[in-house]
């Protein structure tokens, strides 16, 4: 078994991203966001509409992280199981949640578009234990349950849902990259880069391939929270792409 | 534990993913790939550069589904350690391909980029008993060990060795999907929708809130194989939505 790791994990809830109807932008927002924070994304998954398999990487993943982000599956209709999926997971029981359905309840009473019927109130219910998590846009309600935040998929809501998760988290120090980029293949500069990653074994040096222009090129990237450190292994990558006739393109954070 | 299931899983290979540096569009691609073939994505798990968290992820995955497709670490540089975990995973040796070696040894001879260095010897590294995947736009294979598909990362290369892959696979009858939409929100169709499921219970019907030009509307999306059972879900979905006072906008398949 894989041990317990410092981190988040991202759950991704919903067919429409496993048909490949729908392009799921979540997972990078929210990593983008964490890595602000100094929280690093340690694993995502993708799961279907179905309890077992819900109910299951839940377990797995608040298990071994510190925190899961899940998106998807918390509207009004029949394939939205996840409150009930989240229930199940920490063994705990569902309701109706009389402060936001009353919320919800004066909010549809104010619009002309059929009321606040069983379908809405399916947004009410949420499991025993759980802390709502704001949803300035919409009003439906995601919720934390233990270690996991449960959000809305539509990246709009998410994102806005993510501004009230904030003050929850045990924040790290920011974790920031810095770019070296340059014209020539990965395989040009392969032996360069791995010999600064063993001069620099505490910051993971990655390298990307890219095409600007009709030209490829790679881009040797840097991360870590240390901006000392992370500021002498910019030049000493730049001065390696020197090394094999390369001219190094330093393109700071990204 | 979850059981053996029908279908495929899809592993993304990559801290770049993780760290929301790179959007991943592959996973979408494969799904909507394997999908006109009949082969539906159940699941799909992005994992860092780290051999454990591959491993692991492999033997969960190839244990469980028909088959899976890997994208991501097949490259020259230290990073690039997918052939070794997919080794490793398998309880197989690795080496240097001789026929992988003498082809990518005659292309870099003719480009002046440097030589067939050994970080490009690496990429000619194949377990034992795999056999290779054509890559037609940078030479470089990928392989298929047991019921895994080892590709590369960027999507090009990726969608080009997918062809070669294609012949290997099982197809099933392909999956399609009719959709209505409507200028409507999710909860004033879901009880119609939550209905015609119990009546359909056959075909999987999903709800999907879009807003277009300023409007807010929801798009019902019915999946199957059999495509005059979908006609026939896509006229009762559009009475559904006449009868809560929408106008249906039949959209083919989407």
């Amino acid at each position: 078994m894989l041990s317990r790791t410092r981190g988040a994990a991202i759950l991704v809830i919903g067919d429409e991203i496993l048909s490949g109807r729908t392009q799921d932008t979540n997972t990078g927002y929210i990593a983008r966001w964490l890595g602000q924070i100094g929280i690093p994304v340690r694993e995502a998954r993708v799961v279907p509409d179905i309890e077992a398999e819900i109910v299951a990487a839940v377990r797995a993943l608040s298990g071994r992280y510190d925190y899961v982000f899940s998106t998807g599956g918390i509207g009004p209709t029949h394939d939205d199981i996840t409150a009930d999926c989240m229930a199940a997971a920490f063994g705990t029981g569902i309701d109706l949640h009389p402060g936001v359905f009353a919320a919800l309840s004066a909010r549809y009473a104010s619009m002309n578009i059929g009321g606040f019927n069983e379908a809405r109130q399916r947004m009410a219910r949420i499991p025993y234990g759980a802390s709502l998590i704001a949803n300035p846009l919409s009003a439906a309600p995601g919720f934390q349950l233990g270690n996991v935040f449960v959000m809305a998929g539509i990246p709009a809501v998410m994102q806005a849902m993510l501004e009230d998760v904030r003050r929850r988290l045990v924040a790290g120090r920011a974790l920031t990259a810095v770019t070296v980029s340059v014209f020539l293949g990965e395989g040009a500069i392969a032996a360069g880069l791995a010999a600064l990653q063993k001069t620099y074994p505490d910051v993971p040096l990655g390298s990307y391939p890219f095409s600007r222009d009709g030209r490829f090129g790679t881009s040797l990237v840097a991360r870590g929270n240390d901006t000392a450190r992370l500021a002498e292994v910019r030049e000493a990558l730049a001065t390696m792409v020197r090394a094999v006739g390369g001219e190094p393109l330093v393109e700071g954070a990204g």
